[in-house]
């Protein structure tokens, strides 16, 4: 009984490190050396190939590495009747609202002119945007949107949220469902995208949704990279209708040298690390869920396959 | 009876205006139209110079326009027997904790060194510095460190305070006093001043506390220019003590051009833009203390002179 680390575009090192140190009875082994097939039960992947899982016969449960699940869902031979799971963790969540709410203190307190300003050697103080004149809008309110939205509120600024699907949120005003979404953007002086990336979530930061949002509007995407329309979102910049924008996923990941969001004026880049999973930190619940699946007990942080998170 | 606007480093039309809105029955002139001097009864006061006030002989009340009474308590002919009052208001907290969190988690999460990446296309990834291993040191807990503390400690940071005299802070970790400075310096990863000028803080930022914080330690100096001795932080940046500072006030402000602080990699400037007071907040506070004066009461936010603050 053996677990496989797939990870083909990261180094595991430090994955088979935490394994070792956290639980030396397991027998972990990472990719391309993946042995006898058929010992693997229990997968621990990120960014397979599609098929990818096709050649373990015995495959009990697949674990992503992260809080997202579309690089699993997306492969079209992602075999039936295995439990796929996410990573839920305090640590996770904790850095998703640090980021965010360091890029929207970021934009309201001017810092991108302050940093410009030194570089000319210039003086010149700027009224920061008031906390309470400025709504956060947050899409996707699952674990990480709810903790971010309940920060931001304790910093003074009004926050509001959507979602696809309609579930109770205290204290969030809540918008439920694409009827509602015109009325939510026209809310949003700071949108930030944190919803799982799914078919019916793909490419919806797009031009018709800039063009609701109000003038000088922020757009934070910390998702995933396939949410934003590069192209709509520059172009709505360049009009002058967006503030700015702060981008830390891309539609090509690491973002191509020459790629024009790199000097974007209004545009701050981050190279995908909103919220790293620390492997000390997640591989107990890894292991914890081995065990269930071993003894025939469902994982925990279960992925509904149909809804995509 | 009649309130004077002695504001000579500022423009004081904001402040007009907001009198005439919110207290439009009022006799408020700017200086330099004072008109008879006698008339004036309370004066609300920035950066006047020395000797100022002795040509006022009915004056009862000095009022600061900001937090910070240092700009009057310097005046060696400041009159006795006048109140001198400060600004406590909940935008000016709410802005200088807004201040030191974005530049906490610019610091714990790299901001600066993505922004330099982004300059070159370069697509580097770093992992955050943890929250919970980043211990935040106030020096001065009074409203404002206070709240700053606690909203750091919601954020996950583990906060400490040091103050010059005795008080029960719940819930904080404190330091009092000059023995304490050193056990205090040496658990800080992150030092913010946000302590009040007097004689007994001014220079209190030297080459010596910097020698007593641990290695890559960052300093937010928030307070006053004087509490800072910029040759020795710059000594302590260069020779690679210190990972970098963030100054809002400076020993001469404007910063003067040609400054090497404006060009140090390892520092941010603002230009005094920490907590801006917004006459429209403010000026309701004045306009009572002005009636309290008037009936004979002692005005609200009284400063102890011999205290300093």
């Amino acid at each position: 009984m053996t677990l496989l680390l797939a990870t083909p575009t990261m180094n595991p090192a430090a994955w088979l490190r935490a394994f070792e140190r956290l639980t030396p009875e397991l027998d972990v082994r990472a990719w391309p050396d993946c042995g006898d097939p058929t010992d693997i039960r229990f997968i621990v992947a990120w960014e397979t190939p599609p098929g990818f899982f096709s050649e373990f016969p015995r495959l009990a449960c697949i674990a992503s590495l992260g809080a997202g699940v579309d690089h699993l869902l997306g492969d079209p031979d992602l075999p039936r009747g295995v439990f796929v799971t996410r990573v839920i963790d305090p640590s996770i969540t904790q850095q998703m609202s640090e980021y965010v709410i360091l890029h929207v203190l970021r934009f309201s307190r001017h810092s991108q002119s302050f940093d410009q300003d030194t570089v000319e050697e210039i003086w010149r103080p700027r009224i920061p945007l008031q906390a309470s004149d400025l709504t956060v809008g947050i899409m996707g309110l699952g674990q990480l949107g709810l903790d971010a939205a309940h920060k931001l509120m304790q910093l003074g600024f009004p926050v509001i949220g959507w979602r696809r699907t309609h579930k109770d949120v205290a204290g969030i005003t809540t918008y439920v469902g694409a009827e509602a979404l015109p009325d939510f953007l026209a809310e949003c002086r700071v949108l930030i995208c944190m919803l799982p990336l799914t078919p019916a979530t793909q490419g919806l930061l797009d031009a018709e949704t800039f063009r609701l949002l109000p003038r000088d509007a922020y757009v934070i995407n910390v998702a995933r990279g396939a949410h934003l329309v590069e192209s709509d979102l520059m172009a709505a910049l360049d009009r002058g209708h967006l503030a700015g924008a702060c981008l830390d996923v891309f539609e090509t990941e690491p973002l191509p040298a020459g790629h024009p969001l790199w000097h974007h004026p209004k545009v701050t880049i981050t190279p995908h690390i909103a919220s790293l999973t620390n492997p000390t930190d997640v591989v107990p619940q890894m292991a914890e869920n081995y065990q269930r699946v071993m003894a025939g007990e469902r994982p925990h942080h279960l992925v509904d396959i149909e809804r995509g998170y």
